[in-house]
C-alpha cells in the first residue's frame, strides 16, 4: 500500500494557508500554562509502590520493575544481570490525520511529560495504555480514542507494531497508527491540539526536544515509495524501488544473523541483581554505570491526574546514535548495524550505525566499530539534534541524534553484522513490525 | 515476490517423466532398510540427561524441559502451570527445488523419526539445528547443508521464520526455506533422498502420516497469488487477488486482538510446578491430562548417530484441528482463530477453526466454539488424514486433520476473536512470520 500520494503535499509543498503558521508559538504557549514541579525522591516515598521481589503499584498495573538474567554471545560481554522495565500492555501511538484544502495534515498534541528536560512538546494525538484509556487511575477520557480503536475508527494509513528499547524494557511494544478523518468532518479541536503538516514537524525535528519520542516513531513508519517523485533528495531516495530481490536478501540476512546469535533472557528478583543495589533510595549500579530507577515526583496541570508519584528511569550516561549513509550506485544508503538486546521481541533489530551510551571510564577497546563517526568533521554531518526520550518512563534522559554522509565514492570497511539499506528498504523491512529498533526508528523520523 | 509461476508447473501438470515415479515405493523400500527399535524407558534411565530445577543434557545443548507459570485472559483458564520444552536455537527446515525438463522439483528426504508411529516418512531435504549441523554430538554432516547458509546458497525461493506449538515450546521458532538449484547443476543423489513434485507432496498428504510436520510447515509457505489462473478448486482461491485494503483490515483486527489480550509467561523450576509430578520415571500431570514428558531409548541405522536417549513429549489425549471453509463472494476463505498460547513469540497466533486435545473427561461445557463441526456429516468433509506431529521430540504424537466445507449461502455466527479469511490473505500474512500458527500452516499444507 502506498501512503505516498498522501503525505508528499504534507511534507514537500507549503500550504497556502496553514492551519497552525506558528507551531513554535502554539507550543511555548501551551508550556506556560503548565504550573508544573517535577522532583526526584527516594523510592521508599512513593506512596503506593512496593520494593520487593520487584518494584510494584500496588494495584500491579502500569508498570513494574523486574530483574533479568542475560546471557549471549554478542558484544562485549556474554553475561549480566539488570533492572528491566515490564509493560505488557501494548500502548497505543496513533495520529489522526486529515486532508484541508488538499494539503494532509496530522493532528499534535502539546503533551507535558515530568520525565523530559523541555516539558512540553508534540506528541501523537492520542498516546495511551489500555490502563490509561479505561481510567484504571481516574483519569479524564482520551480525546479522539475512539477514531483509533472501535466502531469509529477512520482510514488507516499505518498501523505496525513497533518495539521499544530492548535494553530498557522488556518486550515492550506499542502499536503505531496513523489514521484519517473525512475532511467534511466536524471534529472539534480540543484545547492542546494543533493540526501541523509533516512540512512543520520536519522543522520541528531539525531543532530537537520539540517533538517526543512516542510522535517520532509514528512518524517513522510514513513511507512514500511508490509515490510519484518531486524535489529532495531524502525523499527521492525512498522512491527508488525497492525490488522484491532486495528485500528477500535482506531478509535472509537477518534469518542469518538471528541463527548466528543466541539470547536467553530469564527474568529474576531485584534480589538476584549482582552488582546492583536495591534499597529505599534508588535502585543502582555498584559503579554507577548505566542508569538508576528512581522516585520521580510530578504536580502538574492538565494530565490525566493532577499529582501523581511514580519510578523512572534515570541515564548516568550519555546516550548516541549515528547513522552513516553514503550515495551509493545514485540512491542514499544508510548503514544498520544487526543488534542483540535483552528485551526485544525476537532477539535482534537492525539499529543505527552507532548506538552508545558513552561514561567516563569507558575504554578505547570497549567502543563498538566505527564509534569514531562521533567526532566526524562537520561538513560530513547532515543531521545533528537532541532528542528526548518517553518523558512518561525515562527521567532526563536526551539522546545526540547525528546522521553523517560519507562521499559518494569513500570506501568504508562494514564491519561483520553491518548492513548498508536504502530508505526504502528499510521502511518495507519496518511494515513487519519488530525489525528496525527505536534509536533507528527516531533517527529515521528525522531524515523524513 | 511471487512463486506462483515456479510452482504451479509442480503442483498442476503431472510431469511427463516423473523423476520418482513411485514415491509411496520408494519410501516402503527405504523403510525396510531401517532396523530399528524405539522404546519408553524412565527419565532416570537417560545416560547424560538430569532431573532438577530443568531436565537437561549435561552438555546443557539440545533442549531442556522447564516449568512455566501462565497467566491470560484468554479461554477459559486464567492461570496454570505447565511444563515447556526450551530449544532456543533456530532450526533449519529446507527443501531444495530443481527445474528438471521445465517441471519443478522438491528433493525429499525419507528420514526415520524416532516418535512417529509411521516411523519412515518424506521430510524436508534439510531439517537440522546447529547442534546437529555444528556436529556437537559427534553425528554425520548434513548433506546439502551449504546450499541454505553461506556463500553456495542458491536462489530463494523461500525464507521464513515461523513459530512450533506454542503449548508445548517456549518461542520455539524454525527457519522454513525453499532454495534453488540451477537446472544445470550436478547435484549427487544421497541415498535418502527423492525428487518430488508439488502434485506428488499433496497425493502423499492427502492419504496421512507420510509427509512430516516439518515438511507440511515448509510446503505450507508456498504462495500462488499472482500465478497465471489454472484448474483446480482450492489452487484457483489463492489466485484471487488480496487486495492491500484486505491485508490493512486484517492486521488491524489482529492488533485490536493483541491488546485486548494479555499474557505472562514465567519461567519457573520443575519443582515450582503444581499439579505435575516429576520423578525418576517421568512428568507427568496429577490427573493424567494434558501429556507426559518420558525417555525413549532409540537404536537406529541412519541417523545422525546410531543409537541414543532422550526425553520426549507423548501426549495423553487426542489432538484435533478442524478448518471450516466456506465459498464467499465467490473466494474460498477459511475460519480462523485468534489464540493465545503460553510460548508464541508475540502472544496471539491465528490457528484452524478448532484445534482442541479431546479427553475422556471433558464436558460438553468445556469445549471451544464450533467443536460440533468434528462430528460434520461426510458429505462436507473436503480434507480428512491423520498426520504425526515433530518426531523427534513428541512420541506417538498425532492429529488428526480436517477441512470441512460449508454450503456456499449456510449462515453461520462468527464467534468474536474469529475471522474469515482466503487462502491468498493467510500466506500474505504468514510471510510476516510468528502469525499463522503451526497447526494451521499444517492443514494449509494439505489443502495447496
Amino acid at each position: 500500500m502506498s501512503l505516498g500520494e498522501d503525505f508528499l503535499d504534507s511534507a514537500e509543498r507549503p500550504p497556502e494557508r496553514p492551519a497552525t503558521p506558528d507551531a513554535e508559538g502554539f507550543l511555548r504557549e501551551r508550556a506556560m500554562t503548565y504550573a508544573c514541579d517535577v522532583r526526584e525522591v527516594p523510592l521508599g516515598a512513593l506512596a503506593r509502590w512496593r520494593l520487593g521481589d520487584d518494584l510494584a503499584h500496588d494495584t500491579r498495573r502500569f508498570f513494574t520493575v523486574e530483574g533479568v538474567a542475560v546471557e549471549t554471545n554478542f558484544g562485549r560481554t556474554p553475561r549480566w544481570t539488570q533492572p528491566i522495565l515490564m509493560q505488557p500492555e501494548i500502548g497505543l501511538l496513533g495520529f489522526l490525520a486529515k486532508r484541508i484544502a488538499g494539503t494532509l495534515y496530522l493532528l499534535a498534541q502539546a503533551k507535558m511529560e515530568p520525565g523530559n528536560q523541555v516539558l512540553v512538546q508534540f506528541s501523537p494525538t492520542v498516546q495511551a495504555t489500555p490502563s490509561n484509556y479505561t481510567r484504571v487511575h481516574g483519569g479524564r477520557p482520551t480525546p479522539y480514542l475512539d477514531r483509533f480503536l472501535g466502531s469509529a475508527r477512520g482510514r488507516v494509513l499505518v498501523d505496525q507494531l513497533q518495539s521499544e528499547q530492548g535494553s530498557r524494557y522488556y518486550r515492550k511494544r506499542n502499536r503505531n497508527m496513523i489514521v484519517e478523518v473525512p475532511e467534511d468532518e466536524d471534529l472539534p479541536l480540543e484545547r492542546d491540539f494543533a493540526w501541523l503538516t509533516l512540512g512543520q514537524l520536519r522543522g520541528l525535528l531539525a531543532r530537537g526536544n520539540r517533538v517526543n519520542m512516542n510522535a517520532r516513531t509514528v512518524l517513522s513508519c510514513i513511507a512514500y515509495a511508490g509515490a510519484a517523485p518531486r524535489s529532495g533528495a531524502v525523499l527521492a531516495s525512498h522512491l527508488a524501488p525497492c525490488a522484491a530481490e532486495e528485500l528477500q536478501d535482506a531478509l535472509s540476512w537477518l534469518a542469518d544473523v538471528k541463527t548466528a546469535f543466541h539470547l536467553d533472557t530469564r527474568r529474576i528478583r531485584l534480589g538476584e541483581l549482582t552488582d546492583w543495589i536495591a534499597d529505599d533510595q534508588s535502585i543502582r549500579h555498584v559503579r554507577g554505570r548505566f542508569f538508576r530507577v528512581i522516585g520521580v515526583s510530578v504536580s502538574a496541570g492538565n494530565r490525566e491526574v493532577d499529582a501523581w508519584a511514580q519510578p523512572m528511569i534515570a541515564p548516568t550516561q550519555q546516550a548516541h546514535v549515528v547513522f552513516l549513509c553514503q550515495r551509493r550506485a545514485g540512491v542514499l544508503q544508510l548503514l544498520v548495524q544487526a543488534r542483540v538486546e535483552p528485551g526485544f521481541i525476537d532477539r535482534v533489530e537492525l539499529g543505527p550505525t552507532v548506538q552508545i551510551a558513552l561514561h567516563d571510564e569507558i575504554r578505547r577497546e570497549e567502543l563498538p566499530p566505527l564509534a569514531e563517526y562521533l567526532d566526524a568533521p562537520a561538513e560530513r554531518v547532515r543531521f545533528s539534534a537532541v532528542q528526548s526520550e518517553d518523558g512518561g518512563r525515562f527521567y532526563h534522559q536526551q539522546t545526540i541524534h547525528r546522521v553523517i554522509e560519507l562521499p559518494e565514492n569513500e570506501p568504508l570497511d562494514v564491519p561483520p553484522g553491518y548492513r548498508w539499506m536504502s530508505l526504502a528498504l528499510l521502511k518495507r523491512l519496518m511494515r513487519r513490525g519488530y525489525i528496525v529498533d527505536i534509536e533507528a526508528r527516531s533517527a529515521m523520523a528525522c531524515l523524513g
